[in-house]
């Protein structure tokens, strides 16, 4: 059978499960990436599971997101992230390498191979032939120690790329027009795969652009063939040894379809405060802004500051304008700087930032108040860049550019200058100074370096086969992660320090729960009754491990969000729904639920029964687990589960 | 009578006084400086006094500080500067410019002129031939409105230089020399002035290492002659038109001497926390390091980069080691690019930053908990650099260049390559983008822009004839200016909003104190007792602001820190001391104190009565304030006096 270059990706690393969408299925993991931000948790967590040496072929731990240093607590763990890899067999990318996305592809980044990675943007990948997944941080954990990814197989979308980009429109726009006809859902559930004539005229770096913003679509991953392209790229990385072929066979089909004329786009924009908004530029040109914005994964390439410092060269940005220029990595920055063209952004007015993440994840560069930002970035969600009541708007650097010009949102197709030809140095510089992974032997003899504020993870005991927990807490529908506990720069920088950020828990909504629940602990733990949509919004995973080391063991729903339901099975939290949703209310805060021959139960079928003790009353609640799943649960979470597997 | 350079400048300024050590003499000042930090207050109180344009020959506000943009704050403090430039026709240095010291010599600075600054090291242009001196904000708020500035007249030290700078031995050795010497209160009093053949073998930025770090030595001023040098400096930035000769006359004496000869220095370093505590590098060599760091006001020029560029040009930075680099202005920054320096930085593994003061002040860059710091900035107080218990080390670029390279001090004489040679760029970049004021007329139409944290001073009454305050407060000795008002990033963000961080005001002194004194402030006002050494520490003049907002009138202490007693007048609050000490314990938290005919018996001595309401006894206090210091005080403070003197 004829196969897409997504269905052979799968194919060649399918460990479990049947490749018909909507099924689950398990995945080898080749390599892995972690920044700091999720990073802490996860080496706390290889730590606590007892790992002795990664398993994948490349695993890297970047610093990237939390670069701003006005305390101990970022330079200590980055200290602690270098001694982790170290001791695990990790590559590391200390501060001042840059952003994980870009520096993956072109030090690590293997056509063929499947990418996970703690951060959403790591589908970027994609545009080196990987299949490059965004998942949360003991997934990546687990990957590290050899266990396959689970995921639902998803349909596979093709987008037929032609035609070639006029002068003024990047690849930005490319992704940009996905998001104006898919919207920030689209890609839900599917892995969208471009292909056809059109990928030519697109560099690997293009494609990075396309791929890292599948994010935004709400895709699974981005697909490109590795080509002639990728061996071009690979070759200037000194890295053409590398390189594999792989496209898609002749008369390989696709789930669905679509298809973008590169020669027909235009300059377009995301408006606030979705990446979905968007519009052609012309549209709101003459908009005023306070501040340009050139960097982050979604526009990383040598390509996207060249031209930019090109289109400003011998001119001067607008009076009151802020032109804020993040480099995404060392190597591009020398470059840059090589080919003067970090000179012509400097003289022109341009602000040179630290090569990283930044502003791109709220780390600096907020925008003053009233005031429109006009960014290169992936995201503009309300709030992101730092500053509350934002005005964002996303775009290519072309666009960026000459708006910093002009000084409000401007078509760069109306300027009177000729578009700029750029191209890349004849000789680049390609070091981006990766520390290489220990040997297994003098990795054993590394201690982790822990200042006071990274915590080890305690042991958390496996599911009792009796079970008698008081209700501590007693919510509504659609109860989010953000109120389990709120991220934000108060709460964040405990993110490496469990008994720290479990005071935040449920702040907002019960002031009095963290004192309770660390009571209930040594009682043998508590339960949370809640309605619908239990858990939705962000991902953290810290939103299932703060409860549980306050003692949680046991929560009863109407029905979760999908994401905080997975982080419950990984932290060993019993995730139950109510058969009757009747007896929601029968279950007050104080109420005490008695489960007996808990163990066994939960091995039998998909309803448990619990007692109440006030009135000896019988209620039934179900779960859905699978048994992979109901194994972690009565170990107490992946942490135990993986450790009694290593034994 | 033959004069110094000092001299010289004092008698071409001398506005009222006699050149006696010693004595109040009064200056004219010719340019002023505010940074952002402290400049946002500076033009809220020009907006307060009413002014209409600067009657400075240059006044310059830059943005250096708070280049963190985490939310609006800054930002928005950032447009109301810009905007406050352009009403009362000052430059404006936006951020990204760099730091306000090297920008404001590179682009302002004129021999034989007076500059007064809002920052602590103003003092580095006094390498230019100027007299230039740090003050409190509303010091150079009134500067700018045309008033002299009042000091007393400091003895003039001079210091002979003879030879010549061996190898890997700079400026910053010769400067912490003097702090080997003399320590942090050698100064005292007194304006440094350098002399001799040594100062040809001195660029006019190595000078400004000297000068600037003049103010860890807690000197007045300090001065170079303006010579060749100085021509040469000027010619390099397009500006040779604006050189005046300054030299000393021959015979010229000074009130002391000292001599260095610069062939017999070695690389210097001050361990930790104080600049004073100077020690030979190699005394210390092998010290493990985890940050490497070159930048700021104390190692601002090309050559100090350069000079570190070489170094590690073509080698690696040891595994580890944050190797930090701060561009001190976007000129210099420009010419290091443009001359392949930054590309050695960044091949070596170095951070580039933007150009500011950054981690100087605390902002960004903070060590790792228990590791040692190795910075060329000019300071090494405990915690300044944002980590609680650390340990800063200050030397010059050379010490710290190569020490980067071996991960532990070191001796650079002891490596085993040949000291760089570095010269300028033939035809260096000289823009740094300064922002010029706007003509008068243009200036009136401009509205400040007003961010939600930056508010108005409010208006504040004059002294009233009869007085009846309670003691809301009584404090014993040594009560410090941070427990008045704190500073640390928790108040600081509210430094342009009175009403907000007058609610931190001693708060870690009487909780209750900020409800009862905005209660007492519609009864007329209150009192607060003190004992010895009120209001050391720090000049910050919030910590006399927030007070008079909060309703002080009076304080009655045994007696007063300098520049506290100098910020009371200034705000209005009668500083008054017992005259019999013992009175002190007659006056309790509760009591109200009674001045009747108070606006006359100001005038007409120096001792006043006070009744105690409690029981009718009197009391005598007694002040030390000058015909013009009354004057203030009856006004109400410097705003209210200014503003009548305008009239």
């Amino acid at each position: 059978m004829a196969l897409n270059v997504a269905q052979k990706l799968i194919k060649n690393h399918l460990k479990s499960g049947k490749m018909e969408p909507g099924s689950e299925i398990s995945l080898d993991i080749d390599q892995t990436l972690t920044q700091d931000a999720t990073g802490t948790m996860v080496m706390l967590e290889l730590e606590a599971m007892g790992l002795d040496y990664a398993k994948t072929e490349a695993s890297a731990q970047y610093v990237d997101h939390n670069l701003i240093q006005v305390d101990n607590k970022n330079p200590d763990d980055h200290l602690f992230l270098e001694s982790a890899a170290q001791r695990f067999g990790l590559y590391y990318s200390r501060p001042g390498n840059g952003v994980s996305h870009p520096v993956h592809m072109q030090r690590l980044a293997v056509p063929g191979k499947t990418l996970l990675g703690s951060d959403s943007h790591t589908c970027a990948n994609g545009c080196m032939g990987m299949l490059a997944m965004g998942a949360g941080g003991i997934d990546v954990a687990m990957a590290i120690t050899g266990e396959p990814f689970y995921i639902k197989m998803p349909e596979v979308m093709g987008v037929k790329l032609t035609g070639d980009l006029p002068d003024w429109v990047s690849a930005k726009d490319v992704i940009l027009e996905m998001l104006r006809r898919y919207d920030v859902k689209g890609g839900v559930g599917k892995i969208i795969e471009y292909y056809g004539p059109g990928l030519d005229n697109l560099s690997a770096m293009d494609r990075h652009v396309i791929a890292n913003m599948g994010a935004e679509l709400g895709a699974t991953a981005t697909v490109f063939p590795s080509d002639n392209e990728v061996k071009r790229f690979l070759a200037q990385q000194d890295r053409e040894d590398e390189w594999v072929e792989l496209v898609a066979d002749n008369g390989a089909t696709y789930d669905s379809y679509d298809e973008i004329n590169l020669s027909e786009l235009e300059p377009l924009i995301a408006k606030p405060s979705s990446p979905g908004n968007v519009v052609p530029v012309s549209d709101i040109a003459g908009t005023p802004i306070y501040q340009s914005y050139i960097g982050s994964s979604a526009n990383p390439g040598y390509r996207d500051f060249a031209v930019a410092a090109e289109i400003v060269k011998g001119r001067r940005i607008a009076d009151g304008m802020s032109f804020d220029i993040n480099p995404t990595s060392r190597q591009m920055l020398t470059n840059l700087v090589k080919e003067f063209h970090i000179a012509s952004l400097l003289q022109a007015g341009a602000r040179l930032h630290q090569a990283g993440c930044n502003g791109c994840i709220g780390m600096g560069q907020a925008p003053a108040s009233g005031r429109n930002s006009l960014r290169t970035t992936p995201r503009n969600f309300p709030g992101r860049s730092g500053t509350s009541e934002d005005s964002v708007f996303l775009c290519g650097p072309e666009t960026a550019a000459v708006s910093a010009l002009t000084g409000e949102i401007t078509d760069p197709r109306t300027m009177d200058f000729a578009y700029p030809e750029v191209s890349e140095p004849s000789d680049p510089n390609v070091e981006d100074l990766l520390d290489r992974p220990l040997p297994p032997e003098e990795a054993k003899e590394v201690d982790l370096v822990k200042g006071s504020n990274i915590v080890s993870i305690p042991g958390m005991g496996d599911l009792p086969d009796k079970l008698e927990v008081p209700v501590l807490l007693k919510v509504g529908d659609n109860i989010s992660t953000d109120e389990i506990l709120a991220g934000g720069a108060r709460v964040l920088p405990y993110r490496s320090n469990l008994p720290e950020i479990s005071n935040f828990t449920f702040e907002a909504v019960d002031s009095t729960y963290v004192d309770r629940g660390i009571e209930s602990k040594n009682a043998g733990g508590h339960a949370i009754v809640g309605g619908y949509n239990y858990g939705q919004g962000s991902s953290r995973e810290h939103a299932a491990l703060a409860p549980r080391y306050l003692g949680l063991r046991v929560a009863v729903v109407k029905d979760y969000a999908r994401i905080h339901w997975q982080n419950l099975i990984n932290f060993g939290i019993l995730p139950l729904k109510f058969t009757n949703e009747a007896d929601y209310d029968k279950l007050s805060k104080g109420e005490v639920l008695k489960f007996t021959n808990l163990r066994q139960q939960l091995l039998e079928g998909d309803k448990l029964t619990a007692t109440l003790a006030d009135n000896g009353e019988d209620i039934t609640v179900e779960h859905n687990l699978t048994p992979r799943q109901k194994d972690i649960i009565l170990h107490g979470g992946l942490i135990n589960w993986i450790k009694a597997k290593q034994v």
